[in-house]
C-alpha cells in the first residue's frame, strides 16, 4: 500500500530546470505522505507486543499516517498538533478515528505536550525522526531508489526534523555512495539546515514558511549528528521559489503537492547552474493542502510577495 | 514504469459519494496515461520484428504513449491528431519526437488519415481499441485489479473506443465474474453506450464533451461484440457531473485528473442510491490537461453552465 510507490522521469519539467528530474511520488497512497511507511513498522511492532495506546506530536502527515495504521490494529492513537497546523491535516486526522489535541503555540510545543502524555499515560511517544521506525520507514524510499534501473546523481530531500533525509540518505551513501544527497529546507525555518552548517545544534526563536510540514525550530542532537554522516549538502530556498515549484509540478506534471513536497523543485529553480546536465531525483513526500490555499499560491498570475 | 500502478481506498471522497471508493491511478508516469500499458506491447513487438516506423490516430494519449514507446526503440512514429485537440497534449507529442500531422475535423478524420498513412507507406497503424496490443495494455490494469488483496464491488471504466473497458472488463469477468463492470461515457459522445444498450453500431454527427479522450463518433463493430460480451452497463453522465468528479478528486483526493479520467466519480454523483455501500473502483486514466482549462474547470464557485 505504501511501498513501491511510482518513480519516473518527468521531461515536462525539464526544459524550466535545465536537468534530468525523476519523481518519486509518496502522495497515492490512503495517507497521501510517505509517513505511513514508519507508521507502519510502529503500530504493527506495538500490536504484537499487545500495546494498546500511542501517541504522538505532528505537524499533520506523521498523525494522519499513526491514525491509520493504529486503526487497523486496534490501538488507541493520540496526536497532539498545534491549532495552527493545516486544517485539512486536522479534518483527515479527525476522519481517521485518532483523539486530536491541539495546543496554543507551535509544533514545538505540540513535542512538549505529546512527551507530557506519554509519560502520564506510560504509553508509547513515537517521535518523528528520532525513533528508529521513522528513520527505518524513510529508509524504504532509499532501498527503493537504489533498486531501480536508473542511476541518477542527486536527490534532493525535504528536510524538517531530519527522518526523510537520514532514512533516505543512509541507504544512498551506503549503496550509491556517488549520488549525492541533497537536503532542503525553507529560508524561513532554517534550524537544522544551519545546525548542519555549523556541526551543533542550532535552535531558532520562530519559524515562518508556509511549508507546514517541515517547520520545526529545534533540531534532535542525535537526528543532527546522523545528518552530519549522510547529507553532501543542505540548502536553504525562499518561500517564492516554493510556491513557483508547487506551480511548476501542478502545471507541468499534473501533481498536487504541499509546500514542502516542492522544495526539491525550488532547489532546482535557485540553483540551475548546479544542476545543469545532472539527473536529479526529487522526493514528492506529501499532498496534503488546505484547498483554499493551495489555489492561492497556484493560480495563475505574479507568485504572491513578488 | 507503466505497470503495478497504485491502488488504495480513498476514504476523504468517500462521505460526498455514500459508497467505498478506491482509486487505480494510471497518471504517475513519463505519459500521464495508462495507454502506455499498450503502447510498450505494440513497440516492442515492432522493434524485434526490425520494423522502422508506425502510424496512429490519437486525441493525445495513445500518440504520446506511442511516441514516448517508439522512441527508445528507434521506431519513426506519425501521431495524426485533430487540429482541435487539446494542446498539451499535442505539445506533448512533439517534444517526445514524433512527426504530429494535424487534420481538420474531429478524431473520426483523424483516424482515415492515419489509416491512409499506413497503406501509403506500407507501415503498421495502431488502431486504439481494436489492435490486440491496446486490449491487452490495459487488460494488465485488470490483472492488477484482481491480484489486489481487497475485494471489490464494481469497476468504474471510461468508455471511448472501447480499449480500456474491454481490456479491464475481459479480466474481471474472467477472474471476479461477481465483480460489475460498468462503463462510464460523457452525455455528449453517447455513440458507444448507445451502441451497448442495442446491441448494434449507433453513430452520432457529433460529439460534443470536455472528455476530449473518449469524444468518438464511430464504434468499430469488432470492439463493441466484446463490450457486449464483459459490461454489466454503460451509463452516460452530464458535464457538469465529469467537471464535478474533477473537482472532488483535487480538492479530496488531491488528484489533477482529465475529464476522461472523472467519468468514474460523475457516474457515482449522479446515482448514489445505485452505489451506496459498495465499494467502487475507479480508474483514474490520464491527467493530461490544458492548465487553462483545468483552473476553469477547477476554480471554486458556480459550476461553469450551472
Amino acid at each position: 500500500m505504501f511501498l513501491d510507490t511510482p518513480l519516473y522521469r518527468c521531461e515536462a519539467l525539464e526544459p524550466d530546470l535545465g536537468c534530468a528530474v525523476s519523481i518519486k511520488l509518496e502522495t497515492a497512497n490512503p495517507v497521501r505522505s510517505f509517513k505511513a511507511r514508519g507508521t507502519e513498522l510502529v503500530a504493527s511492532r506495538l500490536a504484537e507486543r499487545g500495546s494498546r495506546a500511542v501517541v504522538c506530536a505532528s505537524a499533520g502527515n506523521l498523525g494522519q499516517a499513526l491514525a491509520w495504521s493504529g486503526r487497523g490494529r486496534g490501538l488507541d492513537v493520540t496526536v497532539v498538533a498545534s491549532r495552527f497546523a493545516t486544517v485539512a491535516k486536522l479534518e483527515r486526522i479527525r476522519a481517521l478515528g485518532a483523539r486530536l489535541e491541539l495546543v496554543d503555540g507551535d509544533h514545538e510545543r505540540a513535542r512538549e505536550r505529546a512527551a507530557a502524555i506519554a509519560r502520564r499515560d506510560g504509553i508509547r511517544l513515537v517521535e518523528d525522526s528520532l525513533d528508529i521506525e521513522t528513520c527505518e520507514g524513510a529508509a524504504t524510499i532509499g532501498l527503493e531508489l537504489v533498486d531501480s534501473a536508473a542511476s541518477f546523481d542527486t536527490v534532493l530531500i525535504a528536510l524538517g526534523g531530519g527522518a526523510l533525509a537520514t532514512g533516505v540518505g543512509h541507504v544512498v551513501k551506503a549503496m550509491a555512495p556517488r549520488a549525492e544527497v541533497i537536503c532542503v529546507q525553507p529560508l524561513g525555518a532554517p534550524a537544522m539546515t544551519r545546525s548542519w552548517h555549523r556541526g551543533r545544534v542550532v535552535t531558532t526563536d520562530s519559524a515562518d514558511t508556509i511549508a507546514d510540514g517541515v517547520a520545526g525550530r529545534c533540531p534532535i542532537p542525535a537526528v543532527l549528528d546522523d545528518l552530519l554522516l549522510v547529507a553532501d549538502d543542505a540548502v536553504l530556498v525562499e518561500e517564492a521559489s516554493i510556491i513557483a515549484g508547487m506551480r511548476m509540478l501542478l502545471d507541468h506534471a499534473g501533481l498536487v503537492v504541499e509546500p514542502s513536497a516542492a522544495l526539491g523543485v525550488a532547489a532546482l529553480l535557485e540553483d540551475r547552474d548546479r544542476f545543469a546536465g545532472r539527473h536529479v531525483v526529487t522526493i514528492v513526500c506529501g499532498s496534503n493542502v488546505d484547498v483554499d490555499a493551495y489555489h492561492r499560491w497556484t493560480r495563475a498570475g505574479p507568485l504572491p510577495g513578488s
